[in-house]
């Protein structure tokens, strides 16, 4: 057997090396910052002494169904998942109202962010979305080696503070913009548009220019003027949503998000698809949750009913507390925040800091369950006296 | 609320202009083609009817350990996996004697091939695999914008049939190479190289050349001569091997691969890492399933008895089967193959037939239990007369 080089004369193979021969978009990337290590977190304190309100999970699980269905799918785990995710996708093209071919599945819907912008945009194009968007939105447009164009959101002082200011995302697209990412409900604001600005906004947008709305949050939205892009998919055909089973649904640990476009639109990413790109036991506990109907409402009534309780409970101790459509709200915490996270950490109670989406002086608080959030309260009560 | 313009007016939005806005790599791209619709056939037939070895599916299952790790793992279904994936790496890490920042996890190791083309090659730039090599490798380069090197394989009559010629993908490499794919042992062929063929052929191919070693099937490879690119990572830095606990795990429902690596590296992949890619359940499961050995061992071995006594049984009815390291013996079949494998699915007998890797004489046939392969024999045995 011949001998290699021996490695004390190469040259250190490490990141920067590595990195150097990777693609430029991935020479610029920063890994998604997923918040605090909770695994650590729940061993250090145990995990009935904790409140996990960092990642806006759904307090109340999903139906009992989704795990009925693992159950009977646990026979089967040594077989390859449907490659088609047939039962599931006929099953959301039932509950939306759209044709099965108008559904992508995807492994959470971060993968398909990430795919649309690999598929839709490359060096030398530009993506557009607001600041304080999803980060998402960036890293799949850095990945993808485009352009990032941030626009200014609306202002602190604003109805919907740090809001999406759409007119302003509307005159952003240029001649390089394949792609505009909008998210309605909006993380980490909470905040979010109605039909009318909704119409407004896609009137102005050319149609060969893509304009993802990510409605991660839509199922728990319920201000009388919330509409979801769905409503309007058919006027306009370069509109594709995501969606996802992670928060409503409550099943975040499965991770499965989806895709309604046009079939063309569908055809053409379903070629950068991973064959198998969601589990057997994903696809089977998404089609029973999405089955009870029942649910779903009382898991989104009690979010709406805790979420005012809430909101309301942290402005009567002087904290601005944003509107919000979702199942979180961000919090203005001022020059003390990092402390007051902290504190709250060292307690048990785990929100996210801000300072990764530029917004050092708040903490976004997952709404929790009445006991989650009665305990949230007590520690902050704590921290803030 | 504005009217947008009537879409009659508009072009047809259909998969070729959407196409037509897509990257250049994705223009060319087509899915990749996982076999029969099982689900279909399982409905057709009954699943208990059908004879399913076309997948490369270990028939004894996984470990009784993993789904138990999964029943354990239904409380947190809301909640988001571990985004670090910890566990699951440090048990890997210890089974495999490399340092935890050594190991990415992945959607399966089909999520992994395909983001070391998105990281490592782009467009102007090569990448150089064997023909009859993995038909993700291919999937891999296009959706990265890359060129597609394709090596000629080993001729049919040679001792490794169809299998990869090491010396002419070394020599392939080029100024513009990126990344070489090459699958130890190989799918489709069951083909695989022995040690000091790795040594003389890694030799050959320069350090900032980065090779992917695919050892998919490495659990099952038992040939003295046989030895996983693991056993030389700390002489060839530009060295990544994908694993999976889709085979010999038995976990092909789970979807988890891993890479193992240079740390720096996994560093760079990590940043392109989807922070949530492996679910909470399959993490849980494969853990599990790492930690019972014995199983492992003993699927292996029972897999060998089988592959030895299929291959046997078909080389008596006058077949030609390739040698074999894996779960699975690719046949000839000959002018007659369309015919044979229609009979044979008619009959609930779900093999794989290999047009798609231009082998359209050959059907690739998993290696069953011993009460399946009977019943492949007998069904096999009825076509024939």
């Amino acid at each position: 057997m011949s001998q290699p080089a021996p490695l004390a004369a190469a040259p250190a193979f490490d990141e920067a090396w590595f990195a150097a021969r990777a693609q430029p978009g991935v020479q610029r990337l920063k890994a998604y910052d997923p918040g605090h290590d909770l695994v650590a977190l729940r061993r250090q304190y145990g995990e009935a002494h904790l409140v996990e309100l960092g990642s806006n999970e759904n307090p109340y699980g999903p139906s009992p169904a989704a795990r009925a269905a693992i159950l009977d799918s646990l026979h089967a785990l040594h077989r390859y998942p449907d490659p088609l995710g047939g039962d599931l996708k006929r099953a959301l093209a039932r509950t939306h109202g759209v044709e099965v071919g108008q559904i992508l599945l995807g492994n959470g819907s971060h993968e398909l962010l990430m795919q649309l912008g690999q598929v839709f945009a490359g060096p030398g194009e530009e993506v557009v979305f607001s600041r304080y968007g999803f980060a998402v939105f960036a890293l799949s447009t850095q990945a993808a080696g485009a352009r990032m164009r941030i626009v200014e959101a609306l202002p602190r002082e604003a109805a919907m503070p740090c809001g999406h200011d759409l007119d302003a995302i509307a005159a952003a697209v240029g001649a390089d913009t394949k792609l505009v990412y909008v998210a309605n409900p909006n993380n980490p604001t909470g905040t979010w548009f109605g039909r009318d600005a909704l119409v407004a906004f896609l009137d102005k947008i050319p149609a060969h220019v893509i304009v993802v709305m990510d409605e991660a949050y839509a199922e728990m939205a319920d201000a009388p003027d919330y509409a979801s892009a769905l409503s309007v998919l058919d006027r306009y055909p370069n509109v594709a949503v995501t969606r996802t089973f992670s928060k409503a649904y409550g099943l975040a640990g499965l991770r499965v998000g989806y895709l309604i476009a046009q079939p063309g639109l569908i055809a053409v990413m379903d070629r950068l698809r991973e064959s198998f790109n969601v589990n057997g036991p994903a696809l089977a506990a998404c089609e029973a949750a999405l089955g009870d109907e029942d649910h779903l409402r009382w898991a989104c009534a009690r979010n709406a009913e805790q979420r005012s309780a809430l909101a309301e409970a942290l402005a009567r101790r002087g904290l601005r507390v944003f509107p919000s459509q979702t199942n979180f709200v961000l919090v203005e915490f001022g020059a003390r925040t990092p402390q007051v996270e902290a504190a709250l950490v060292a307690r048990g109670v785990i929100l996210r800091p801000m300072g990764g989406y530029g917004l050092a002086d708040c903490i976004r608080i997952s709404v929790g369950s009445a006991d989650e959030n009665r305990r949230l309260l007590a520690a902050l009560d704590e921290v803030l006296a």
